[in-house]
């Protein structure tokens, strides 16, 4: 029999999680049956997106919501042999018991050198985010100037890269001067740290003059209304997060933005990810090659132990990682 | 030698636009050179676009901008002859100078039986908005329920018609019983007057309690939070008009759209139907058909007398018209 430890939703957010809202419990797996699978967690996710979706999805009592890296310990399926890894969608647990059906497996063409958390990050949900958004949501075109912000995140720092590789001009924003510094490592054309910048309005026009073609939304709400002013007609602004809204007790206002978007013939647009899973193997094979071939540097920001996952999800969503934040169980 | 009557923007409008802001005055024209053409004002345009682009497009002591059905008095032009009628946009005059670039002419087959003022409304301007924008941002499909506000309007209620036309379920908000009564006649499945109807977001559900697949949005602001918040997944909101703000002085605000955006994968887009100039013809073509077959019900609201064009300019902002605004001179 094998033990899982688990992280209970407790009490559901109230403004920005505390620890009191977490409960660690432990549970007895049953045995397996015929097409199941036993597996061990080895690197959780963590992702802006668990905060309001948990709202959506859980209720108090539930295990937190979340995917993960597991190896396999036990197995009734072929498919996923002992030994074997495989990504899950499982939530905050070290153990758990699976079928084929709500396991992916890795990439088959792996390379050893990699680590297998970067199918958490930029070979992952992340970076399918980043992909799918820029060239279905923005249609980016070469030459497009593109604003990105959160851009030092899991999301933003892939999408950078990305509109590099098409031939774009990149700016991005972060909140502090270390990821402003990643962030020009990895090839932004132009970063600042919009924190200590004074005026956005201004930052964003020295970065680009022309204004802006594309805008790839991890934040919303103020920044949002202040990067609209800066779009160039016809621009295409994708929608991904709204990091800077996940936490609010009421939500907040800002100036309604029909008119810009009437003057400026823009287009907005929020999406999911989901949305694309039938050209899932598309997308994670071209940012599997393009990590290979070093045009996608990787950063993560490693916490370790399944002990202090609540802490990690506090840090993420207060913007303490630089690159993608995983657990190391 | 011929005077003309003109309407000048004496002062930038504050808020809602006030008579003092006008000022008429009597002009000289000049003789005609080769390949001018002197015409008459017959009909003005009465559109709300005006109240925004006044402010872009004008300084004070400018003609008030906007478009005219004209009859030709005088040509040195072989395009437009004597007794001919054209389309301009000559501003709120009652006679001018042009030439066969700043003219276009009405369609050749336009029927007997039809007023001229229309090339001005369903089958002008106005019908085109609605034309392109359901087709083109909408991306409107058969069997769709599509939401339409200030729906009694020149391009609301034009778009309702042409959405039945398409194989919809149209809902549409109005401002009085009787501009409601008007959206029954001409074929809305759903009709109300959201200025007595309580909660707005009462009365959306239950015109459409599974939602909205589109929203073509003429208010913006408060309409829009709410009515955002009734579309289904994978809505498109074509942001037509946004007369709800359009006399703010200090910008109205309302709660960030990002995250419901994201949630409901909602596209919203900004457009100007001057982006389909290019597609004019054929725009114009199917609507001149619509209103032959009796398909699309034209109304028009006419107030007689150039001198009450800032009073008629006003009351379309108040939205006393059903229908299309048009002045007769």
């Amino acid at each position: 029999m094998v033990r899982a430890k688990i992280w209970i939703l407790k009490k559901h957010f109230e403004g920005f999680p505390k620890h009191s809202d977490f409960e660690l419990k432990e549970v007895e797996l049953p045995a397996l049956k015929d097409g199941e699978v036993l597996l061990e967690t080895v690197f959780l996710s963590l992702d802006p997106y668990m905060r309001p979706y948990s709202r959506i999805h859980l209720k108090e009592g539930d295990t937190m919501l979340g995917s993960q890296v597991a190896k396999v310990l036990e197995s009734k399926c072929p498919t996923f042999p002992v030994g074997s890894f495989a990504l899950a969608r499982a939530g905050w647990t070290t153990h758990f018991i699976s079928t084929s059906k709500e396991l992916f497996p890795m990439l088959p063409n792996w390379p050893e050198k990699l680590p297998r958390s970067l199918a958490l990050g930029a070979i992952g949900m992340p970076g399918l985010t980043a992909y799918f958004g820029l060239l279905e949501i923005c249609q980016l075109k070469p030459g497009d100037t593109v604003l990105i912000n959160a851009a030092a995140g899991a999301v933003g720092s892939v999408a950078g890269q990305i509109a590099k590789i098409k031939g774009c001009k990149v700016v991005g924003c972060a909140g502090s001067d270390k990821k402003v510094a990643f962030l020009k490592e990895i090839g932004y054309d132009e970063a600042f740290n919009y924190k200590t910048v004074g005026s956005l309005e201004e930052a964003l026009k020295k970065a680009s003059p022309d204004g802006y073609d594309c805008y790839f939304d991890n934040v919303g709400g103020e920044f949002s209304t202040v990067a609209l002013g800066q779009m160039k007609k016809f621009g295409r602004i994708a929608v991904c997060g709204a990091i800077s809204l996940y936490n609010d007790t009421v939500p907040q206002t800002g100036p309604y933005m029909q008119l810009m978007m009437i003057l400026k013939e823009l287009r907005m647009e929020g999406f999911v990810v989901q949305r694309w899973a039938d050209r899932r193997e598309e997308g994670l094979t071209a940012l599997l090659k393009w990590v290979a071939e070093g045009k996608i540097k990787c950063q993560e920001h490693i916490t370790q132990g399944f002990e202090n996952m609540p802490a990690a999800f506090m840090g993420m969503l207060k913007g303490e990682n630089t690159g993608k934040a995983v657990l190391k169980v």
